[in-house]
């Protein structure tokens, strides 16, 4: 193990990566700079082929048994595939590891996990690129943007510690929630704006005068553009997410409804008034979140 | 009249602008490079003065009688005060001058004024940036932006041909277009998704759990940015929009619910498939729309 002199905590000497897409492999080029021995493990030979030519791990393999000697291992899979692992990856990671995970909901993980190793710590390292895939990797993704931790009673706090320290020496700003927290407040601000955003572009491409629909086309500018981006995103991602985040999607999709029908109702109304004033305060509310 | 070599139509030798905002500023500048002679009429003294000194137009006046000489009046002015205008401009406005607008909704527009002046042509040049005001007014504002134009039956072709002979020679996309089929498509591609937008950040604000909130706070990124940029925009102006597209906006809402109903159906009804098709359809819907 070396010193983290920034934080006074161990760095793992050596990090196994399972997964070498965006996170995965843009993490093995972070934790080289660092110093770090990175191990990848892949499903296919090509994606190792690449991996190894891309430089993003120093040694990669297709069997998970080539993590033994790892100090840490993360799992940079697809939220599918790390709530239904390969048990041949559960029996290879070994005991003594520290076992952490990128996955964006953090209750079905901790249900699958908690039980599949005694030292798995739930993390989330919230940063991205349009790209996947094992050409996506690049230096410095987690620079600046949120790493987010949901340890349990049964965390151990050696190993939440030592996830803390790649987080930290990654440049990440490192926060600790409880899972359902995380997972609601992901819901509010990521996975809820996709269907938000997608159910506008159903919505105009819904309308029945093809002259009209015509010159939505031609008149939509920069607004309809930002508003529609996620919307129009990865659908296999979109539905990961309402799938595994269930509730906490329906809960903020049924504070959406009602914060629209409130808007909706003045219209009705022709309350000029208070529909100016819940503008107001969107306007107001906005820089909060940016 | 000067000729307009590529179009073989004449431009304005003398254009007068009311209102000297982004919009007013911006044409004054174009039209000068053009070669037209520039009037602007503005409320306030000191807006004048500015304007002057910007260079916005070449004479400024706060009255509206030095509008006479005038060959096209284009009304540069807030919806709410072109659908209120002042009785002293209405008089002011010489009788065989070409009248246009640049108003947004252009049903109201055409209410109000296809009886206040015999030469009047309802358009809507749209192009905007998040200024306003006499210090907004920019170059080549317009060029490659749609303008479209709303004639009805009785409209006056010469009047028609000099507002698309400005449009061309500013470099905008000219389109004609039913003033109803008009407003009901910038109500789907503008005014409905401010309100869409608004309702997230009304949505995630009413969130009852502090930790979520501040959570949300801290995770927001640029997809919820961009989600809800429409919506933290102007109020004044959402609100005027709701106020005169009424009912083509309260259409809109219907389509938006009823598309936001069936994702949220598929979600409730574990359909994943379902959720992954709609979302896929609208992952190729939205290049359409850039």
């Amino acid at each position: 193990m070396q010193s983290d002199g920034a934080q006074g905590v161990t760095l793992p000497s050596t990090v196994g990566l399972v997964g070498l897409g965006l996170i995965g492999g843009s993490l093995g080029l972070d934790l080289q700079a660092l110093g770090c021995r990175t191990k990848g493990v892949t499903h296919r030979q090509v994606t190792a082929d690449r991996a190894l030519e891309r430089g993003l791990v120093q040694e990669v393999s297709t069997d998970p048994q080539s993590l033994a000697d790892c100090d840490l291992v993360i799992l940079a899979l697809p939220l599918e595939r790390l709530l239904d692992p390969d048990p041949a990856l559960v029996r290879a990671l070994p005991e003594q590891a520290v076992v952490t995970d990128v996955g964006s909901v953090k209750g079905a993980v901790l249900s699958t996990w908690r039980s599949l190793h005694p030292r798995f710590v739930a993390s989330h390292p919230m940063a991205g690129t349009a790209e996947a895939g094992v050409e996506a990797g690049v230096r410095d993704l987690f620079r600046g943007r949120p790493w987010v931790a949901t340890p349990e009673a049964s965390t151990d706090p050696t190993a939440l510690a030592m996830v803390e320290a790649i987080a930290a020496a990654l440049g990440s700003r490192w926060l600790l929630a409880e899972a359902g927290r995380h997972d609601q407040a992901v819901a509010l601000i990521s996975h809820v704006p996709v269907l938000v955003s997608a159910a506008l572009l159903q919505a105009v491409a819904s309308e029945r005068d093809p002259a009209v629909l015509d010159l939505a086309r031609q008149l939509a500018s920069s607004g309809f553009a930002d508003t529609t981006r996620v919307g129009g995103g990865n659908p296999q991602l979109g539905t990961a997410m309402a799938a595994r985040n269930t509730a906490a999607v329906l809960r903020g999709l049924a504070a959406y409804r009602w914060s629209l029908e409130q808007l909706e109702e003045a219209i009705l109304e022709e309350n000029w008034g208070q529909l100016e004033s819940v503008l107001t305060h969107s306007q107001q509310l906005r820089p909060d979140f940016l």
